[in-house]
């Protein structure tokens, strides 16, 4: 058998603290070696990327393992079984895993989840993986969306978001965004056919969510924190029994100490409002459930999505690296 | 029929964004006209005293009717009837109401509540009253304790929260609450009965409330804010699936602009918990059975609470402005 080069990018720093750089990866090449009794071979065809990653390169959110220096770094992709020593799985099935960054990943069995019916497999990197899961459960779980409420969404442009807004669509809300420019919110009301977009760099939160949500929202689905989740706040904006769906809060994940949390978290009692934290992997049994509904939306089309799929093994941090300055127009993939 | 001459306590100033100082009343004397038919007159006997009233002179709190200036200041009361043109309402009868700082208060019979087991008269203005079903409401609705669970509670020896911490001890919890000074502490330990009570004056917060809560808290009742709220939102300070209770905040009451919000608010994502504001009104269909839970309480003595009873009409603006300095020992009241 001829040697197989494997490139591979390293944790090479800790962005604690700080933004993530290109130079806390370092890029290596190994040889593969012989694949052990029990091991699959998988060729990565896509990787995505999120948010959290940076937390768990620091080490900080302690709901994930620990990262370390100098392993290959952490990331969910989808691929092809190249070599299998491992009765249950056939060569060329397709498979999604945490792979890593690299073109090739030996796991077990039991890391692996085959993708049965692969017209869906980079869905399952989307609205069928871990992006879309948040979206469901989040918004109809803690956010428990009635016909004709107002759902305010942040990051409305983004993986989750974008998700949460069709849901909630699907589900008769009005759905107003937030994003962080023209472009994408031009594609939020005009593709993905939500009620209202708020560029946030460009607008006033506070008045141009009170004047998108003249009753208020009655479910804040929040990505982003800072000045976003004190808008949201605002006794005005914020309807009697709103229901608050705390996700990510991407605004602070680039800053020690940490930045204050919202000045205006005293009305969730003058509004008898809720906030609640979410992670997806609490509802983990109904997930199966959830990957049927979704495919289901995709099947019918009403459930539109965005993928920003940049290209090439060397181009894997820089991709990463556009999650924390928004650049990524939809779930920010990358093709290998 | 004899002039009879009454003491009333006016609004005189508006104390938002500062502390309410004794200015902030203006004392007359004005003379009883005779009743109307219809009407009752009531001779105030004793007054509560909350923190929310200070919102209300300050027309702040949108869930309280707005308060004007050169108007009786607003404060509920126990007391007689001493003269009744309205047929359901016999003179001597014991009413709770919106009584006013004054010496008679003239009212419709539906602006008042005959209190028929006058055992209980100053309970009315304590645990049998708005105090004791913002406790009552907030803990078992939103705080949803279970037998076992650690309930954390600021404020632990004011009105508020010295029933919560009864009410959880009778619901089997482990009970830690903070208060300012040695002595309260004392008191919640040896006489209420609760299980660790720290002083948040001379230790410090997070890590106090990490030895008493050494798993975390699964219930945390909050009627301070600021670094209490941030102590108790501390990774390791909060059980996984906590129950934050928003009750009140008065540690931010005389500031503005108002305080940033908690820092540790992301940890709710973390730890996957909610965070909730209530007002008790909100259960008023649920007063009466409450009300007989609690009076059962009494009765058989598992139920114990503290009154800081001033004295004299001229004392009132005073002891009002205990709650602020924390100068008050359980339910501030005032006997005139």
């Amino acid at each position: 058998m001829d040697t197989i080069v494997n490139r591979q990018w390293l944790i090479d720093g800790n962005p604690a603290g700080r933004s993530v750089e290109l130079s806390d990866f370092k890029r290596v090449e190994t040889q593969l070696v012989p694949l052990l009794d029990g091991k699959i071979r998988i060729k990565v065809e896509y990787l995505e990327f999120t948010p959290s990653l940076k937390g768990q390169m620091e080490n900080r959110l302690d709901y994930a393992a620990p990262t370390s220096h100098g392993s290959v770094m952490r990331g969910r992709g989808v691929g092809e079984v190249i070599e299998s020593r491992e009765p249950d799985i056939k060569t060329g099935a397709k498979v999604k895993a945490y792979l890593g960054w690299q073109d090739y990943a030996t796991l077990k069995v039991d890391d692996v989840q085959v993708v049965a019916d692969d017209r869906f497999l980079r869905a399952h990197l989307g609205p069928l993986g871990s992006s879309g899961m948040t979206a469901y459960f989040g918004l109809l779980r803690a956010g428990k969306p009635k016909p004709g409420d107002t759902v305010l969404v942040s990051g409305a442009a983004g993986a989750v978001g974008t998700m949460v807004g069709q849901i909630a669509k699907i589900k008769k809300c009005r759905v107003i965004g937030t994003a962080g420019s023209d472009e994408k919110c031009q594609w939020l009301t005009e593709h993905a056919g939500i009620h209202g977009a708020i560029n946030y760099k460009s607008e006033d939160l506070e008045s141009a969510i009170h004047q998108h949500c003249p009753d208020g929202a009655n479910v804040i689905f929040d990505n982003v924190g800072g000045s976003f989740l004190d808008a949201a706040l605002e006794l005005e904006n914020l309807a009697i029994g709103a229901r608050v769906v705390l996700c990510g809060a991407i605004s602070r994940y680039e800053t020690y100490p940490h930045p204050p949390g919202p000045t205006n978290y005293f009305n969730l009692i003058l509004r008898r409002a809720t906030m609640q934290g979410i992670l997806s992997p609490d509802y983990a049994s109904d997930f199966p459930k959830a990957v049927d509904e979704i495919k289901g939306w995709l099947e019918s089309g009403e459930f539109i999505y965005r993928e920003d799929i940049q290209k090439g093994f060397d181009a894997i941090p820089a991709s990463f690296l556009r999650l924390f300055s928004g650049l990524n127009k939809g779930k920010q993939l990358i093709k290998l």
